[in-house]
C-alpha cells in the first residue's frame, strides 16, 4: 500500500515524543517525558458547570455547526481577556483553532510550499517541526543564547539561503518560557527580530502558550504588541491555562488578506472548532475570575520548578559540567550533560530505573544536541519529582562512569 | 501580503456555502441551504449529564492530552455498536477524527500529491472537494445515475487519465443518501466500483455521514464490508448521529500502514481530538439506547422530507420538466430546472424573496449543472418547508416566465 502515500506524508516523521510517550506511561515510571499540564490546575466543577448549562439551555447552538472564524461569544470574552494584559485586538483579528497545534497547521498550510523556509529556534517545540515538515518546507534552526535566539547566526543563516536562491517565509519563536528549553526572550531581541523580520520580508509566527504562566521575573510584551505592519501571527491556548482537553486554542492576526487565507484553509481542515467547548472558554473568562485562577496556576508550578531546581542541585553529580535552565515561567527545563554523554543512548538504562524524560536531539530540527534533555515539571508532585531526579541522577553517574572506564581500557 | 501565500492555498477557493450561509441566516428568510443536522435530535439531557459527570469525575482524563489515534473507550464503544449493523471493526481500525471534515483533510494529506488524481462523483460534497484542492490534488468528476456514480464513465475517464500519464490515487464516493444528491449506490455498483478499484489499483475514500439515517427501502451494505483487500478508508461522523457540535468522527482502515501515515498527519495537524467529547459519545452508545434515539431520528427526517416532496409536488410548475430525487435516507434532495434557468442567477431573487437554497453548480468539480439546486429539508419546521417550497416554486415561476419573454422578444 506504500505506493499511495504522498510525499509530504513520507517526509513527517512520526512524533519520537508520542512514542516515547507510551513506553513512559507504565504506572512505576516517573516520567518528566510529556509536557502535562497539571489536572489539579483545571476548573472542572465550573467546566462541568458550564457544559451542563449550555448542553440544557443552549443546546440548539452548541450541538450545532458554527463559524468557521470560532464563535462570537468566545472571540469577544478573549477581546475583554487579553486588553488589560496589554494585547489590542479587534474580534476580526482572531481565528479560533482546534488548539494550537491546528494553529501551526494552519500557517504551515496558508504560507509554506515545499521547499519553503521556515527559521525556527534551535531547540524547538518538536510537533511545530512536524507540521513544517508536513508540508514539506525547509525548516532551519538557529541555536539560542541565554536570552533567546542569537539574531547573529539568524541573519547569516538568512544570508546564505538568499544565496541559494531559497524563498524565505516566515520566523518561528516561542518568545515566553521556550519549549524545550523554558528560555524567555528578552525585550530588546524582541525587537531586534521585528527588524529583521521587517527589512528581510518574513512573517513572525509568535508561539506564546505559557505566555500567562510566568512565576518569576517581569512581564517581557509580546511580539504582536510591538508589531507595527501586520507582520506577526500569534498563537496562544487554552491547553494550559484551562484544561488540553477543550482542543481551544486563538490565532491572531491583524492583516485581513492573512485572515481570509487562514480561514479557507480551516474550513477544509475542520469547518469549525466545536462550540461546546468554546462556550465553556468564554464563559468560564466572564463568569469566572481568571485573574485568580492563573494566581493559583502560577504559584502550582513555581512551587514544582522550585522542587526539581533543588532536587537537580542536590542529587546531579558536581563539577561534571551539567547545567540546566532556570525558567521563569511554562512546564520545561533544559539540562545539557557533558558532551560524551548520548541522552539517546541513555534513555533505555534510564526507562530501566523508572525514570523518563525526552531525548533532547529531538528538538533539533538539523541535528545536534545528543548531550541535552527536556525535564517538565508540570505534572508530578513534588515528592515525585525530587525521587525522579535522584533516579535521573544515578543513571547519569553511572553513564558517566562507564564513560570514564571506556576511555580508560 | 499576498507575496506570503503558499499555492495550494491559492488553489482553495473559499466556500460558497459558508459564504451563502451568511446571506441566508437573516431570520425571515427560509434557508434550505446549510446541511444541518436538526437540533431536535440531539439527545442533549443526556449529554449534559454525561459531560458534567465526566468532568467533575474523570477530569484528570477527559480534560487531559490524549492518544493521537483516539479513546479507547469511544473506539471500543464503537465496534460494539457497529458490529450488530454488519460493520466488523477491531480497535486499531478506528482513528478518531475531529469531524469528518478532518478525516477528508488527513486522507488528503496522506496520499494526495499535487496533480495526482482522485475521482468523485459529480457532484458531490463541496467541502470534499475543497479538502481535495487544498492539497492540489486534481478531481476529475464522474457523472451520476438514479443509482449512484456512471462506472462506465469511471472507467473512460480512468483510461484517458492514464493516457495523459497521470497518478492515478483514490475514487470518493458518498454511496448512501449523496450529499447533495440524495441518490444512494447500487449493491451491484459498490461490488462493481470495488473490481474497478482493485484491478486499477486505487484506494476508495467511503465517505458515509448518513448511512444511520435511512428512513425507507432496504439497508445496502458499506463498501467497506464488500472489501476484501484493505482498499477501503471508511468516514462516519457523530455530527448527524449525536450532534454536530461534538466535531466528531471515526474513520476505519483495515491497513495499518495507511494507518500509520493517517495518524502522523493527525499528530501533525491537532495533535488528538478533545477526550470530552469523545467520552461524551462513548458514553451515550454504552448508557443510552442508539436503536431507540436513531429510530426517532430517521421519525423526524421522514417526516421532512416527505413535507418538501409534497410541497414540490404541490406548488412547483408542471409540464416543465423540473424533478426532484427521492432520497431514502439523509438530509438533501436534489431539483434540477430546465436547462434554461441558471440557479446561480436566480439566486439572488431566492433571497429577495426569502428563500434560499445552495447553487448546484458548486457541488460539480469540473463545471456544469447550472440548472440544479441543493434543498436540505433537515433544518425547517414542516410549515416552513411548505411556505419555503412556495416562495421558491414562485421564483422559479417567475423566471421560466421571464426567459419565455426574453425568447419571444
Amino acid at each position: 500500500m506504500k505506493k499511495y502515500i504522498s510525499k509530504r506524508a513520507i517526509a513527517t516523521k512520526r512524533s519520537a515524543i508520542r512514542e516515547l510517550l507510551k513506553l513512559s506511561e507504565e504506572p512505576d515510571i516517573i516520567s518528566f517525558a510529556g509536557g502535562f499540564p497539571c489536572p489539579e490546575t483545571f476548573p472542572h466543577d465550573e467546566l462541568a458547570e458550564i457544559a451542563a448549562d449550555e448542553l440544557r439551555e443552549n443546546y440548539e447552538n452548541v450541538l450545532q455547526y458554527g463559524l468557521t472564524e470560532g464563535s462570537l461569544t468566545l472571540r469577544r470574552a478573549v477581546v475583554e481577556w487579553l486588553q488589560p494584559l496589554g494585547l489590542r485586538l479587534s474580534v476580526d483579528q482572531i481565528l479560533v483553532t482546534t488548539a494550537s497545534q491546528q494553529g501551526l497547521e494552519l500557517v504551515s498550510k496558508a504560507f509554506l510550499d515545499p521547499g519553503d523556509v521556515i527559521f525556527c529556534e534551535a531547540p524547538t517545540y518538536l510537533a511545530a517541526l512536524q507540521a513544517f515538515s508536513s508540508f514539506q518546507a525547509e525548516r532551519i534552526g538557529i541555536s539560542m543564547d541565554e536570552d533567546g535566539m542569537n539574531l547573529d547566526i539568524l541573519e547569516e543563516r538568512i544570508a546564505i539561503a538568499r544565496q541559494d536562491d531559497k524563498t524565505l517565509k516566515a520566523i518561528y519563536v516561542i518568545p515566553d518560557f521556550q519549549n524545550p528549553t523554558g528560555i524567555t526572550m528578552s525585550l530588546e531581541k524582541r525587537r531586534h527580530l521585528l527588524e529583521i523580520a521587517r527589512r528581510e520580508e518574513l512573517l513572525v509566527i509568535e508561539d506564546n502558550p505559557y505566555g500567562q504562566l510566568r512565576f518569576a521575573g517581569e512581564t517581557i510584551p509580546t511580539i504582536w504588541s510591538l508589531d507595527t505592519d501586520s507582520r506577526v501571527i500569534t498563537l496562544m491556548t487554552f491547553s494550559k491555562v484551562l484544561s488540553a482537553g477543550l482542543r481551544l486554542a486563538v490565532l491572531f492576526t491583524s492583516d485581513s488578506d492573512l485572515m481570509d487565507v487562514l480561514v479557507r484553509m480551516k474550513q477544509a481542515s475542520d469547518l469549525c472548532t466545536s462550540k461546546l467547548t468554546q462556550h465553556m472558554a468564554a464563559r468560564y473568562i466572564k463568569e469566572y475570575d481568571m485573574d485568580e485562577h492563573l494566581k493559583m496556576v502560577r504559584t502550582c508550578y513555581r512551587k514544582k520548578r522550585d522542587m526539581m531546581i533543588a532536587a537537580l542541585e542536590q542529587h546531579m553529580p558536581q563539577n561534571e559540567g551539567i547545567t540546566w535552565t532556570h525558567p521563569d515561567g511554562g512546564l520545561f527545563l533544559w539540562v545539557r550533560l557533558p558532551d560524551e554523554i548520548d541522552t539517546g543512548k541513555m534513555f533505555p538504562r534510564a526507562i530501566e530505573n523508572k525514570v523518563a524524560y525526552v531525548v533532547g536531539s529531538d528538538f533539533y530540527p538539523n541535528g545536534g544536541g545528543e548531550n541535552t534533555m527536556r525535564l517538565s515539571f508540570s505534572l508530578n508532585s513534588e515528592a515525585k519529582i525530587d525521587e525522579g531526579i535522584k533516579r535521573l541522577a544515578k543513571v547519569v553517574r553511572e553513564e558517566l562512569a562507564a564513560k570514564r572506564v571506556g576511555v580508560g581500557v
